[in-house]
């Protein structure tokens, strides 16, 4: 094998996770994730989880309410979609998962279907309804067998 | 205040963190940090920390022994931090710290006196004589007030 250690290492598949609240460190994140993505020729993926928490069994029942959710989140995801392709970012791809709890959604669904080299995640990521204390960026930093930037 | 919510974001002072032991993560690590810090004329810090764990009592009653682990921790040091210079990178600063937990000594000394706003560390690098379980990344990444990234 050639000596790689002198090389540069960058990455090519990033993936971002975004809060449906705006915090202050997902707009870090965020310019983050497509600074590295437009300078580098990266893949973007924008990721956020519809929570089954956030849907109470009342509205589980409601196929319009949880229709009405996942549009929201959808069109918070596009906005960012559309934010990075002006920026100068050329592969942008918006993903809305749902069915559980967030860490586990972007471990078993997220990350295995869109291949990140790299997740970017704010610091205080922590959707309201989530039962872990702590944030999200941490808890995947931890389990996640990929590279993690928590941005502050 | 105007709105920076598409400005580029990325990072001025790098600090790396580097393991004794070669471990392949660190060696990610750094070519990641090499790059970044050139490509965005950032401030590079390579740190490693003397642990006291790693001095037996007997050799702390033996100041030649302590200074023969301390040159050999800084040949190191010198030996990445020349590297970064050969790859490109203008700012590079080597620092060789020492006094209790590596955790502890980073945070309160490597941190407050470089100030960087990024800290990049290997997933495994984990000091060998180090009394806390799992990878000091992680630790870093939860503990420190400055954004961090696992490399793995």
């Amino acid at each position: 094998m050639a000596d790689e250690s002198n090389n540069p290492l960058f990455f090519r598949r990033i993936l971002i996770t975004i809060d449906e609240d705006d915090r202050p460190s997902t707009s870090r994140a965020f310019r983050f994730a497509m600074t590295m993505a437009r300078d580098y020729q990266a893949h973007l993926g924008i990721a956020s989880v519809l929570e089954s928490n956030d849907i109470s069994i009342y509205e589980s029942l409601m196929p319009d309410k949880l229709n009405e959710k996942r549009d929201e989140l959808k069109a918070i995801v596009k906005e960012y979609a559309d934010k990075a392709t002006a920026f100068g970012v050329n592969d942008v791809r918006s993903i809305v998962a749902e069915g559980g709890d967030v860490d586990d959604v972007v471990l078993q669904k997220v990350i295995p279907e869109f291949k990140p080299d790299l997740v970017v995640c704010g610091a205080d990521v922590d959707f309201a309804s989530h039962g872990h204390p702590g944030a999200i960026g941490l808890r995947l930093a931890k389990k996640s067998d990929v590279s993690v930037i928590v941005i502050r």
